[in-house]
């Protein structure tokens, strides 16, 4: 079973991922997709009048402000434009796919931070109305009758909490989970970039292997969402996966390419 | 198995329709939900600069025209906003709701018009762009997948067409073709209203029973919507359905109450 995450950049090439999923399945691999909607949520949230605002933790890490509207905004892109976008183009490509997000069968299960801390750069304030958490359990069972039907799962935030609210949640600490409970030994992960660079921007300075064991030597070198990344590749690994394909979503063949090695490859 | 229609309508109390589900399948039923989302899509359409345009058939009816823009907002709020509350909403409940449309899976398989007219009362004008059309094929198997795993299916539009195209469908149609496809023999429809009314907006000239036979003379009665739901009516029952409550989705235990007679049954 391989585990595909698709960033939510607006280059990402859909046609090209579909395509290489298509020939997966037809290989007999059963394939999982999880994307993210970043970029699309932002535009209409820009739209609607109630641009996306971020978090900053004490320690440094930025996050999504979620509150009530936020997660509406939420809902309609992940979910509703980007997730059935994905679902209708791999139906294109002759791949019965089916759209969930976290909160279909509790799909992803979190735990509600009820109180989280923001900090900017003068005071650190207490935010309480903020609907995050972090997805610590995955209704193995649904995406498992899906994939022994011959459907493929297209999996997308947000998540439900403990007590069934809407949380909005990291995509890619949900991934390393997912991946841990369905047991996943290949992740391929699909962004605007070759792979990770040890120059952000210079697409030359690819780093084409990272041992799993050192990934903390890596924070030095990445930026903004790369840290999260880096985060869910730490998980994932604890959680039992064994090879990581970090890879071009914006070139022909990105993930058939990656699994070949054009990437970086962590493991 | 009980097939129910909620409405788009904002006073629409779901608490209550999820407490009957609830009740029901504690007493061993199966349950279908099929939901609309008109008055929020409308909203938000309007927040989006983009508000919904309708059209009008040369035979007098109105639907919504579906150009590209319109069928991303349908995304948003049908698939995504609502259907993902509603499925929240029942996991509140303690029901293991699962939100589809019709593009998963290909659940709702049809026909696009791809030419369609439209009348504005002096001159008729052909529209090519409108990607809309008529629901003819339901995927029961990905319905009884779910039910048989305890699952219950919340279902709603766009739908695919024969091309994997989404295109914007009439959700009365859908569900009389759903209940024909599921071989379903009950049908509760909740929507503002306590029934089939025979003076618009006068609760007191509600129709308690109607002859299923007799559809068309009802068409006088009714205006806007309810005429689409009478002509989903006419092919619900077409296609095998026994019995139809249209009921008040506005007060305590909609469906119960409906089933116990108190709303139009239509038979």
């Amino acid at each position: 079973m391989i585990l595909i995450k698709i960033g939510g950049g607006k280059k990402i090439n859909l046609d090209y991922i579909c395509e290489d999923i298509k020939t997966l399945i037809d290989q007999g691999e059963k394939v999982v997709l999880v994307h993210g909607a970043s970029v699309i949520r932002d535009e209409i949230a820009k739209k609607m009048g109630m641009p996306t605002r971020t978090i900053t933790s004490p320690s440094g890490i930025n996050s999504v402000y979620s509150d009530k509207d936020a997660i509406d905004i939420f809902l309609m892109t992940y979910s509703g434009l980007v997730n059935k976008k994905i679902v209708a183009k791999l139906q294109q490509f002759g791949v019965n796919a089916v759209g969930l997000s976290g909160i279909d069968g509790q799909l992803w299960k979190g735990k509600r931070k009820t109180a989280v801390y923001s900090n900017d750069g003068t005071k650190t304030k207490l935010i309480t109305n903020n609907m995050t958490g972090k997805v610590i359990e995955i209704n193995v069972n649904l995406i498992n009758l899906l994939l022994d039907n011959k459907y493929l799962p297209v999996v997308c935030p947000p998540a439900l909490s403990e007590e069934n609210e809407i949380i909005n949640t990291d995509n890619d600490w949900a991934v390393a989970v997912m991946a841990g409970a369905l047991k996943i030994e290949k992740m391929v992960v699909l962004f605007e970039a070759s792979g990770l660079l040890k120059k952000f921007g210079n697409e030359s300075s690819l780093i084409k292997t990272v041992d799993k064991n050192k990934l903390d030597e890596y924070f030095t070198y990445t930026q903004g969402r790369m840290k999260k990344k880096l985060l869910g590749a730490k998980e994932a690994f604890r959680q039992g996966l064994k090879k990581m394909y970090w890879s071009d979503g914006r070139i022909k063949n990105p993930i058939i390419n990656a699994l070949k090695g054009t990437c970086t490859i962590i493991s």
